[in-house]
């Protein structure tokens, strides 16, 4: 049985979501087998599903989204070539410089407005065809929606001028769909079509959705078996791993569609943020499920009002040292997010006397 | 609810155990939590439990065995430093070089006798104390049972008179202990007297045990600490695992002592095999619950006997040209035994003629 | 004997210097011993000369500045920790990615105008003390003066301001002096002052200095003894290499200084360039030796004029679809200077017609 | 001037070698440009040269003979992937584990008798064709003469042998051939004869042959291309380098057919001390420049041995708790020779009383 929170509200992340009773009903009657064999006949039902979805021939599931990151940048980079993205792209800043350690790629950023992805800042920090001793620029990483840009929903026509100024210059594209859904839902794009615009995809079971364990890769089925291979090399090689497949597809059947309940939630209370103290947030920086306050425009710091929140049973996250993250996800219902505004607002009132 | 095998007997591998009714329904009632944020208390109770059994302060969960045991190893070496081991170690032999792409560390191996581990081997191949222009080995691996060796238990007083050695010449040990449990039902030895000589020991979960997936490395409190990050560098953080805890949990207390079943039935077979064709294998080293067969001593090809044994319903695995090992595990019973015996032992007597 | 260029005036790059014949002969007298047992008298001279002018305490010849840089960067950052810079950096833009393929050190950057360092562009990228599962932001470097940004002289205050932070919370920093003495001599700085702001720094003797092979870096003693062993790992490790440090010893003694006169050409050039077709270059931007002409500006590609000045004896590097790069140094004399000139000036006045 | 060596005898390692008079002279008359671009005709000659003697269609100048090894073995061997060697080859004893830090390559040894290869050895070792799950041997390394087996001259019958079975099985094959022409002027066999069984061989100028700084790399023209790229990225692309090549051409020329010299030296050396010390030295394991005294067999340890004989002026080096290594090159002459037979036996007459 599921346990019940201990927060009246907890907006730490949307990796807190825990598998509702009936997806744990999902899960103890899947059919399973070895995976490694490649006899799991869940987990090709989920990846099969997953490919078709994204508009791909193959997928791998994996049991991290790090991983199906991992894997798909590596596919496109060899060792010493580099990818580019922005320097806040969760593929740079937060997979703990994988991509270099486990795959000795380079990397090089620029400096985005919330993650908010140009193709123009792709463009020109290019480099290829200068001769063998420059580094060779092989991926474009673009993260859709954007975690710590604060849910930022990418732009299908810059994602598709990036892709006309690659493909003339022989650069693969990656997208770190964690939170693809979030986006179709949000934007109405079908994530095929942000999919096809892409050589690999990755997509996380566990954050919105509600899974409790996974990702899934997809790209072409050449891609597919080497990455088969490479999940093994890097410890990821599960056995009955049709447990979880079973969750995925549960959550692709029941869970998506209500992600706009989720970004109706966090509008909701930044709007009632911005009511009470209007410089602390952007209404229009809200765009998905995750509010971004700046709680030091009103005299806090993030760390004391995280103390204070949870305090009050609200659970927040301080992503800078005057701003404070909220994320919605299936685990926080009206009542929670009642819970949340009044006490978020309350602390924003009466910030503490220096 | 689980698959029947298609299989009179699957002897492939003990990695294709299925989870049984009270393990699934175990894994729907486990109560979980993020353990990324270190809060899911299935998985920090079957940490806590594997850590006590092997006389550790610490254990980490991990999605597979060889990142168990490529976690352990890159606590030990630095990149540049060498590990050492027989050479046909499954982490040498059988984890795709990991050791030396996600940590940079080099080996070098002696030609042992089935895997049989003599601390000889070890004290004559390690360099130490030699300046700073040679390798220098920082660790030492052994595998209990051994894999490739065909369940080779290793003995308790090499193990202590290779620690002796290692101590006084600063050199680590890491226990790759997938079959663990095997070796402790078989020899009476504790598993925490084998877990206790070493820094830092694997055990699998998902083989003889039949949880569907899941290892456990086990070390210091500092060691697993820093593990915890690596294994997220790695991919290996997952978030709500407690459901695949759940089932380790159950594995430990119901699957341990039924291991003996499967050694008596390995034996039992072997026992027959070595009437239909004695040359074919040598009873003395069958320790556990694997049996290697030299079907060539009677005229087959590995290829040709797997094939031949497949199609009457009893699927093997050729681990050289002339060599056919056969695996026992929960999911082959005394039926399954006896139809296995039947085939193979029919097959043995019967060569292709050439 | 020295050759003699086949070309009126050689500005592809100032790595082409040749020896002089004095200090061939400097060379051709050098005692040597072997460097990797630490018996080289003239080696071990020159390391302690240029530890001493850059205000650290030891040295470390190495066959390149890219492996001088190499070795520096990884001393600081460990295995999937990261580095930032500006994304024209030398060290993340011409050195073939080494940093993730030896190191695994991630990297991330900052879009900067002509190379310029600025303190507030490396504060905002650092990223510091957010928990174990953000990457961890280890070193800062700086390239003085800047070869891509054009020979841009770095601001000693802005060092200093962005060391203040560093120190702070915990951040080393790196200078890549491949043309540090460029900046000395354009700046008036002390090299020494340069050098203390930085835990190590490399500087190049086979650029402007004239030396045919060779690099140096500086840090701590305990960094060079580190170094040492890296250095051997990465093949550096080179025997009698004095008659090498023989070469940067002469250089130190002669070619220092001069690099006022490559500095007086290249403004001489730039400004009869800037005559010629006042928007091809900003006078402002011209530092040191390098200048880069917008050839695009006045209707040339940058290919179709580097091979028309290649084709009337000047030799010049595309940098840009429509931007060429000069470089000044010893084996271009005034007389080469008003060949370039001559030549230079005129295809800017003649474009090819569309 | 070359310095005159503080020794009576320096028997530490050939790679002390000075250069002479005229190869100084060799060296300052060199024509050199800047080979990063391609452009210096003294290293292209001695490229070519190299080349030619090893029957291979091109070749690669490094500073040392770990560069050109570690570039060989990463022109087979993937990133996870393995070599595989006896267990005291250079490559995976004395490069500090770099190929498994350079280029994520994994390795396993076999225990060999002084060095001697032998074809079975490495056959059954060999893991090819067994599904993508287990390590894949790519290459097997061969080094002669054996550096730590005390200059073993290979079999080029063995040679063969396996590369009968490489072949077969699509194996590469490469040469350490740090010390080949000491083999080759031992056995009569011409380099070529050697070189042409093998996908790659590495040479070093700078061991026997005398030359300060450089060893080569040979094989086909793509190979090479590719590991000009990899050599940059290593940090040993190197400028005016055509002063180092100018001594590797003298070296060629004139200290190929006099390392029989050396053998003849140290042959008499070794007479000279199986007289003293029948149980020290084995004669028939003398076959070119280097001889292991096994100096616990009269009651010394070796590192007091090595003390001692420093002490009265010939210097040795211990290459395990009781055997002490000594190496002739062109530096040791008939009088050193005398002197350290003098010294050497003198000691070993007179061990220390326990």
């Amino acid at each position: 049985m599921a346990t019940t929170s201990p927060f009246r509200a907890d907006l730490l992340s949307d990796t807190l979501t825990r598998p509702s009773e009936a997806m744990r009903d999902a899960m103890a009657r899947a059919e399973v087998g070895d995976d490694v064999f490649g006899e799991d006949p869940t987990l090709r039902a989920l990846e099969e599903r997953v490919a078709g979805m994204l508009g791909h021939e193959a997928a791998l599931f994996t049991p991290s989204g790090s991983m199906a990151n991992q894997l798909g940048v590596r596919l496109h980079v060899k060792p010493g070539e580099e990818l580019i993205g922005d320097s806040l792209a969760h593929v740079v800043r937060a997979e703990l410089g994988a991509a270099a350690v486990l795959s000795g790629i380079s990397s090089r950023t620029w400096v985005s407005e919330r993650g908010r992805f140009r193709a123009d800042d792709a463009a020109s920090l290019m480099i290829t065809g200068v001769g063998p001793y420059q580094v060779c620029t092989s991926l474009v990483i673009v993260e859709n929606t954007h975690n710590f840009g604060g849910g930022t929903v990418q732009s299908l026509d810059e994602i598709r001028r990036a892709r006309a100024v690659t493909r003339d210059r022989g650069v693969a594209m990656h997208l770190d769909g964690a939170r693809l859904f979030n986006a179709h839902v949000a934007s109405g794009v079908p994530v095929g079509d942000y999919g096809r615009e892409f050589d690999t995809v990755s997509i996380c079971l566990s954050k919105g959705l509600g899974a409790p364990v996974g990702s899934v890769l997809v790209g072409s089925d050449e891609a597919m078996a080497e990455s088969r291979i490479w999940r093994k090399r890097f410890g990821g090689g599960m056995r009955q791993a049709g447990i979880l497949a079973a969750a995925g597809l549960f959550a692709l059947d029941h869970n998506v569609d209500r992600l706009a309940d989720d970004h109706a939630r966090a509008r909701r209370a930044a709007v009632a943020v911005a009511e009470a103290a209007p410089a602390s947030v952007d209404l229009a920086t809200i765009e998905t499920n995750i509010v971004i306050v700046d709680v030091a425009s009103v005299g806090w710091t993030a760390a004391a009002f995280v103390d204070a929140a949870l305090a009050a049973g609200v659970r927040t996250y301080a992503v800078g040292p005057g701003a404070v993250r909220l994320v919605w996800h299936l685990d926080v219902d009206d009542a929670g997010t009642d819970a949340a505004i009044d006490v978020l607002t309350g602390l924003l009132r009466t910030p503490p006397t220096a």
